[in-house]
């Protein structure tokens, strides 16, 4: 029996760098192909990219995108950092289970399937094929007071992510798409944020999915003294145990497992790119697999994506969550692949290039 | 047998505006669904538009795409605006039957044929079911030296578009999609859009798909003094004749087709920009139909956009026309659609509301 500190330093020890063999292979091919130089922009990039993570030019196309959307509630509700009530957690996972989530509806649209992991909610939930039960406890403790959790907590939950990525990974699925639930769940987000890139509470902390003035005052204090606790040296599973949440914590394990083994990584908003701190702080080369699939209007995303060194493919002032835009990026992801695979090149179609 | 100008003159007729009541419904049931009341961002405001669109609520999501292609040539390369030689045009359209080029991959990634219209290619073209011989006229005159066209053949142009949507709707398709090649290009179009808009030609004048700095010098006084030679007073047709393209005169007539047979048009970059700018001028309600697919990188289409009072849906550095950001966009248009078909409202998910 692995223990989860065992299975997270394994992971970390078999996420290897992309092929730069590939890179150069597919950076070579973007520039035969019959378009000029560069006029694809960022989907060359993509293309690129996904020639390094499956280490082959032109890289297999994803085909079967699963959306793993982390729930978790979290105990600084109590003080009101957020106008909706914590049983909508519970409420939402019945949602996706159902089907009739934003998040149903956009994964049905680009192919992808759904799996909920209750990793944290405060109620009882019944496990199926949708819904996998992997509860490290009911919910985390007010972080304003202490602790969010427990170290062995925050790796259990972590453990849990890397153990979904794994099963998605056995099924066949062939790009990860993050996703989150979780009432509350911008705080401990800009928590990390804060903490994890040295950025005042005041720039990371923002409005959610919607609160006054009065209550941004409130979370941003909050903020401030939560990330003030941390010792200045503490580690990343540190920070995550003392101000992060039980979802942010399985979404870092998630991308270490993808990385892992070798599949692209959809984030969604700024949940997932606050779990992605975590997961770069633990292995900066896991981000090389993971590419951010929207910007939310969060000011924190913005500055999460600036440190993970990501450029959101799709930014149209979302801020949802669920994964609603890392599956609106996904056929884009997918078109950058098949760009490398199926376009003609300059001499294969008999067309003059500019330097002829 | 109608004249071009009376087909031109009956289809500004029959552009209706949207309906106000299904874009209402549209707003009233985005605020039911279960998420945060704007949470889908721009999202939500193409789902209205669709619905404004169709006249129902929810719209019928767009499932048969359809991107036209609009080719020509242009007397204006012999100044030397362009690296490319002019048979690179025709080259192209044989790429796009075989279906090797950037539009043909992104057009199959989302569902979309293609269909390529010869409207102005400078070499004869044969016609098959993917190529659509329209030819007016083989190539515009050089538009620094008189007129790019004659008014009767800007206005054969304009109808062989408008035909070119009615068929495309007549085969059943549901949302159309633009797409032009011709080497040269963005020359016309930034005349076009420097007009149009009243802009100087140093700020709509790019670099299309890569210029140096002393053909970017010569291209943007080619397109000033063009601009200059028009009267205060010139019609829209008359401006299309004297500085425009065959290709954007096509455009100009399909998305005016299009907007008659209340059709969504996904608009792709800087050429079919300046094309919205002509069909604007013709008839301010056609724009109400059209989406921005993405914003290129050349300069000038900010200037469009602002103008047609369109958000990009996609915003990736694309240089290449074709079609390309059109159909990138595509997948989001359809999710918007199916967002409010699909999604669960509050009270039939049992979610607690915030104001609850």
């Amino acid at each position: 029996m692995t223990s989860p500190r065992e299975q997270i330093e394994s992971t970390l020890a078999a996420i290897a760098p992309l092929s730069q063999t590939a890179m150069r292979q597919a950076r070579e091919r973007q520039a035969q192909l019959t378009k000029p130089a560069g006029a694809l922009g960022a989907l060359e990039e993509v293309s690129i990219q996904l020639a390094g993570i499956s280490g082959s030019c032109p890289p297999p196309a994803p085909e079967r995108p699963a959306v793993a959307v982390f729930a978790g509630d979290h105990g600084v509700l109590v003080q009101g950092v957020s106008p909706w009530p914590q049983e909508v957690t519970v409420g939402m996972v019945e949602n996706f289970r159902a089907g009739g989530a934003a998040v149903n509806v956009l994964a049905r649209a680009c192919g992808a399937v759904v799996r909920v992991i209750d990793v944290g909610v405060a109620s009882e939930v019944a496990g199926d094929d949708v819904v996998l039960v992997r509860n490290v406890r009911r919910g985390t403790a007010d972080l304003s007071q202490g602790p969010a959790m427990s170290r062995a907590e925050a790796e259990r939950a972590l453990a849990a992510g890397i153990s979904v990525a794994n099963e998605l990974a056995d099924a066949g699925h062939d790009v990860l798409l993050t996703g989150d639930m979780g009432i509350g769940n911008t705080t401990p987000s800009a928590c990390l944020l804060a903490a994890l890139t040295g950025t005042p509470a005041e720039v990371v902390t923002g409005r959610g999915v919607g609160i006054d003035d009065d209550t941004l005052a409130l979370k941003t204090r909050i903020v401030a003294d939560a990330v003030a606790r941390l010792a200045p040296d503490a580690e990343p599973i540190d920070v995550l145990s003392e101000v992060g949440g039980l979802e942010h914590a399985g979404l870092a394990g998630f991308i270490l497992g993808a990385a892992a083994r070798r599949l692209p990584v959809i984030l969604d908003g700024v949940i997932a790119g606050s779990a992605a701190l975590v997961a770069q702080a633990l292995s900066p080369e896991a981000i090389h697999y993971c590419m951010a699939g929207h910007r939310s209007v969060e000011p924190g995303h913005r500055t999460a994506l600036e440190r993970l060194g990501l450029r959101p493919l799709v930014d149209l002032d979302l801020r949802l969550g669920e994964g609603s835009g890392a599956a609106l990026a996904f056929p884009l992801v997918r078109s950058a692949a098949l760009i490398l695979d199926e376009m003609a090149t300059f001499d294969s179609a008999g067309v003059a290039n500019k330097d002829d």
